[in-house]
């Protein structure tokens, strides 16, 4: 092991540089198969930045397309961008912190202290355990969602496409995907309970993280999870639930939308949603006929996301968790940031800043240029924008119409959005080799706001 | 001193309730006056909505309007704007330092030492002396502003309307207020370099805060200056000189903006077009012919707007430097947030977190309630109450046609960004009375990105 680490330093391959040159190259790989003729099936080749989107957005999960997914490509291309979605989600989740776990990022000495605390893993043997622990429960989850998926997608397309469809859709739902090859995403399937609730606690639970459950399943009682944990299933809670009321009250008399259901159904889609932009991006509504109110609202919950260390895009609940927790401070004229009793370091609070700081820099230069190369509002082009970012997949049409370089610009988009904005900053920026030095310059006052 | 000091604390008026409640009173009186039937030219009077909302506009030198001012308003009406504007810009800026001064809030007990640092003045008597300094040096700079105006604006006006229009618009500028009375802001002067310059140079400097003035004037030399001096003007250049450039590669080639202009008054209008979004409200271009890249970089320089203790709204210049210099703190994996040699301390970054947050928050809520409550574009909503929020009263046509819940909405927000969003919570939150326990959590940690 040590071996390694030293071989890796030599590379200067840090381990963020390694995340985000992992993703790089399976993108780079799905992209040339993608590429054949046979992938398509038309037996025509879709051309290389087409296919180079489809792969960067089945690896990134984000789920935004440039083709319809079911019609354009063949069983063989649908295979490798469920085998790319499965990779970049299953693939990132682990590595992410198995990569924490052996290498130790400098940035990260807490970070990897709560990982080994959470997981209680101190040994090359317990990190093999995890491992296996990660793979197996990502497989029996998809399994029970496909199943569950199955006692109607049989019925409505057949066994052998029911079947198909159920286990593309668990797997794409679980990995916060988003990708459909039902042609209208989840809109046919409005007001079914079993689709929508299965499809909305596979988003979630994948959404949440390894990390929260295990610590749910070592821990049970909700006061003993650790604080991490707390704050990821509260902020989620708050989210869906705002979200959900949002949506009904302002779609209800939409005649394109909500209005034509009854309540119950009303009520299944504003919660579905609610869920969905926080990374997931399936549909149950046309999102494109919804008022410029539910788009907006849309946008800041795709922005926000879901949670660290899962198949999830975005600033995080926890940097947003973050963020609110110390404006509450700052209001209430306290010094430290405080929730269930822990103080929050200010380490993380100026990296909860830093995050969200980078985020809206990134959505908006690239909305701003978008403006320029694009025929298109700009509500939809920072909608499209911050989908890419949150990985999130929902559109408002924009994508299928975009210049080459507008294809470009949001596949860099959704890398940087997955891979983390603030990890790509760390993996290429020249980092302060020696961060202890023991001069601290005097403190200096401004005044702000 | 002390006995005052005693009666306020004793009706629990801490100052930021003093400031909130003084404007409040101002524009109560000024709605008051302007609902008068001699303050309009057809002597009718304009209703108390109208009248409220253009006094708020006026105190808190926002520069939205409701009617033209020039055409609507009788000289007795626009000379009780003007006075509101001088009131609520000056009255601002010296109580904003004078009632710190006085009674010291919990939070500045910091800000208080700056303030002593940089005017040094300990004692009443110094109160006194800042006070007359303040008031001179405003009439002074409005007196010169006006004499320059003067050339060019009795030629085009006569003698008479010259000198008025001369004395308000340099009140108005320097008082970053925008209100103009000659019906189409600066439009008609975009290459007249006398009243363009003069106009951008009483706005800058009305935005940079007398504390900045006053260290300058000690202090002559750059390196001598205050780190809160120093990031003012740094920051001030960048947001002026990015802005230009921005401006005139996006807009030289748009036939209703900068197309039909020579270089040179092409040059003057992208500077001008720089200088008024944070927080002047004057433009000598079209604003609703700007294509949608400039609308949006308007709304980010009028979000940022001027610099603290100034006539300038905004979250102020200083917040948006401590955030971009934590962000790049946390990238370089540093601890301490080093500007200029200094080390900016935790409670001024969560502060600016703070600020910033706030005003995301206040600009978000209310563009989502005016989506549902008018008949307009999401961008121009979002313009209009960045616009109000920045105090900048640039506009794209919405304010005229405000439904009566939209313009108490609009004032509401003039009002709370002239304040300060954060004073607000202060002024009416509960606060925490004994700050210095010595009890502290231990720490807990969170993932967050
Ligand atoms: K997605
Ligand atoms: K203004």
């Amino acid at each position: 092991m040590s071996f390694l680490k030293r071989r890796l330093v030599e590379l200067e391959l840090n381990p963020p540089r390694v995340l985000a040159m992992g993703f790089g190259g399976l993108i780079l790989i799905g992209a040339i198969l993608l590429n054949l003729p046979v992938a398509s099936k038309t037996g025509e080749s879709i051309g290389f930045l087409n296919a180079l989107f489809t792969s960067a957005s089945a690896v990134c999960v984000t789920g935004l397309v440039v083709v319809n997914t079911g019609e354009f490509w063949s069983l063989f291309g649908q295979i490798v961008i469920i085998i790319l979605i499965q990779m970049g989600g299953l693939g990132f989740m682990t590595m992410a912190t198995l990569v924490a776990l052996i290498l130790g990022k400098k940035i990260t000495l807490k970070e990897r202290l709560i990982i080994k605390e959470q997981l209680n893993q101190e040994t090359m043997s317990g990190l093999v355990k995890l491992t296996k622990y990660v793979i197996l429960a990502t497989f029996s989850i998809e399994g029970i969602g496909a199943i569950l998926l199955s006692t109607r997608f049989i019925p409505a397309y057949g066994f052998a496409k029911g079947v198909w469809f159920s286990i593309f859709h668990s797997i794409s739902a679980f990995c916060n995907a988003g990708f459909d090859i039902i042609g209208s995403s989840m809109v046919p399937f409005v007001g079914d309970i079993v689709v929508i609730l299965t499809i909305s606690f596979l988003i979630i639970i994948g959404g949440l993280g390894f990390s929260v459950y295990i610590d749910i399943s070592k821990n049970k009682k909700l006061v003993r999870l650790s604080l991490h944990s707390k704050l990821v299933l509260a902020i989620t809670l708050i989210l869906i639930v705002t979200g959900m009321i949002l949506f009904y009250l302002i779609e209800w008399d939409n005649p394109a939308t909500l209005y034509p259901l009854n309540v119950k159904d009303r009520i299944l889609a504003s919660f579905f949603q609610s869920v969905v932009p926080r990374t997931a991006g399936f549909n149950s509504v046309d999102i494109s006929k919804l008022e410029d109110t539910s788009v907006f609202i849309i946008i800041i919950l795709m922005f926000i996301g879901g949670s660290p260390g899962s198949t999830a895009g975005g600033i995080k609940t926890t940097t947003f968790g973050a963020i609110i927790l110390t404006t509450l401070t700052v209001i209430k004229g306290n010094k430290d940031v405080v929730a269930y009793k822990k103080r929050i370091p200010q380490e993380i609070i100026y990296r909860s800043l830093a995050i969200a700081s980078v985020g809206v820099f990134l959505v908006t230069v690239v909305s701003l240029i978008l403006t320029l190369s694009e025929d298109a509002t700009f509500l939809d082009l920072l909608f499209e924008t911050t989908s890419a970012f949150g990985t999130v997949g929902l559109t408002r049409g924009v994508t299928p119409n975009l210049s080459n370089f507008g294809k470009v610009l949001i596949i860099l988009t959704m890398y940087s959005g997955r891979v983390g904005p603030l990890t790509m900053a760390f993996a290429f920026a020249k980092r302060q080799k020696n961060n202890s030095s023991s001069y601290r310059y005097s403190e200096g006052n401004i005044l702000v706001g």
